[in-house]
């Protein structure tokens, strides 16, 4: 059996400020720190140990990753940060307030934008300049795979190659991952693992900063998931998440 | 010519306390902390970007380069964790007060063990509590390969492949190298760069935490160094480091 360890961001500026952020690169707050701390000393305590740690390139992730690796005293650990573990990109949206937005536009459209499987946000203009098109960080990608918008389905077009190329060859080899990541990348990998439909996949919330541990067998399907530490903190937070859309 | 800049870590609890640290993974202090985030912020300021940051696998070395690498905005940057960029071994003398065991030995016989090129300190015992042998970042290294003590002769012959192998054929694929390294790796790497005598180096020291930027020619022979800054902090900073084996 292989365990397989995911951790969402702590809590970050603009989860403070209520707006969409997508791949906006903001800072965790104090509170993000904690979490990420909080995170790492579960792990500690439960006698989790990693041979490597995966993130993405947005510092919210990399942060929390840091942190917990930091209460683990497991700074050592090899890291490798991949922008297919990126936020899904929020388009138009990105910096707005989710509840202004939902004033303006309605719950339903909110929703439906936060958390349709296959419609996306309206996409920013390539001139835009919250676009990432010019940044240094993404210089190696072709600039059509720098996104403008995406829904959930085409940020699980991005996540899955990772998990299929890399990901899961190195947990059937044995290594311990441990995924420091974002509600959107985090959801497209567990809607695969778990087989969750198009229209499930609109209820399921991933909470800040909790280890969600995933059983998987020799075949990498999942036997049970669970959140370490205080189960039902995880479900208020999940449900915190799910409410962030409404006016 | 390429550029590399080099960083030694910034001031840890146990330079506070004036220990011999070595290979004990001790924290960088909040002072450490800020010249960290001071040598980040210099890089920044002079416009330096880097394709690869190398380090430690010693949480101080670490932590240096995490809060340059976020004062430069740039957590994204690929980090490499290699052992043989860790500080000196100190062997018996780890977690002794510098200052008391000048008292207790002399200041020749420390600066002896300090500075001397191929006089190592006495050794650790195997069965020492403050042995790394057992420690899980080391598990790949054969044992023999985990120093009982080590004269900077002995971290030179440990650097130096990791130049060859890996840092000098990635400077000359152009890619801009960042080390956040220790006082004894950098002074190795920097003996053999500039071809510093073995009596010569012994009054070559390396303050905390300021950028120490080499320029090379096609192969890789130093044209000039330089600390980034105020050049007198940085020779009085070395000065200090020069002192603190002095009873």
């Amino acid at each position: 059996m292989y365990k397989l360890v995911l951790i969402r961001h702590g809590e970050s500026t603009w989860n403070l400020e209520n707006r969409f952020t997508g791949w906006t690169d903001v800072p965790l707050t104090a509170t993000g720190v904690a979490q990420a701390q909080q995170a790492g000393a579960l792990l500690k305590e439960a006698g989790y140990e990693f041979d490597v740690a995966y993130t993405s390139v947005l510092q919210r992730a990399i942060w929390t990753l840091w942190h917990c690796l930091d209460k683990m005293e497991r700074t050592w650990l090899p890291v490798v940060k991949d922008w297919r573990l990126n936020e899904r990109h929020y388009g138009g949206l990105q910096g707005l307030n989710k509840a202004e937005t939902a004033k303006q536009y309605g719950d339903e459209q909110v929703l439906v934008w936060r958390r349709s499987y296959d419609t996306p946000p309206p996409p920013l203009a390539a001139d835009d300049p919250r676009s990432e098109r010019g940044d240094l960080r993404y210089r190696e990608l072709q600039p059509g795979q720098v996104p403008l918008t995406e829904c959930l389905k085409d940020t699980v077009a991005r996540v899955l190659p990772l998990w299929h190329e890399t990901l899961a060859p190195a947990i059937q080899r044995g290594e311990r991952l441990v995924i420091a990541a974002h509600g959107n990348s985090i959801r497209a990998l567990v809607k695969y693992l778990d087989g969750i439909s198009d229209d499930d996949i609109v209820g399921l919330n991933i909470p800040n900063g909790i280890p969600l541990v995933y059983e998987l067998d020799a075949d990498l399907k999942p036997i049970r998931h669970y959140y370490l530490g205080d189960a039902e903190a995880a479900a208020k937070a999940a449900a915190a998440v799910a409410n962030q859309g409404k006016a």
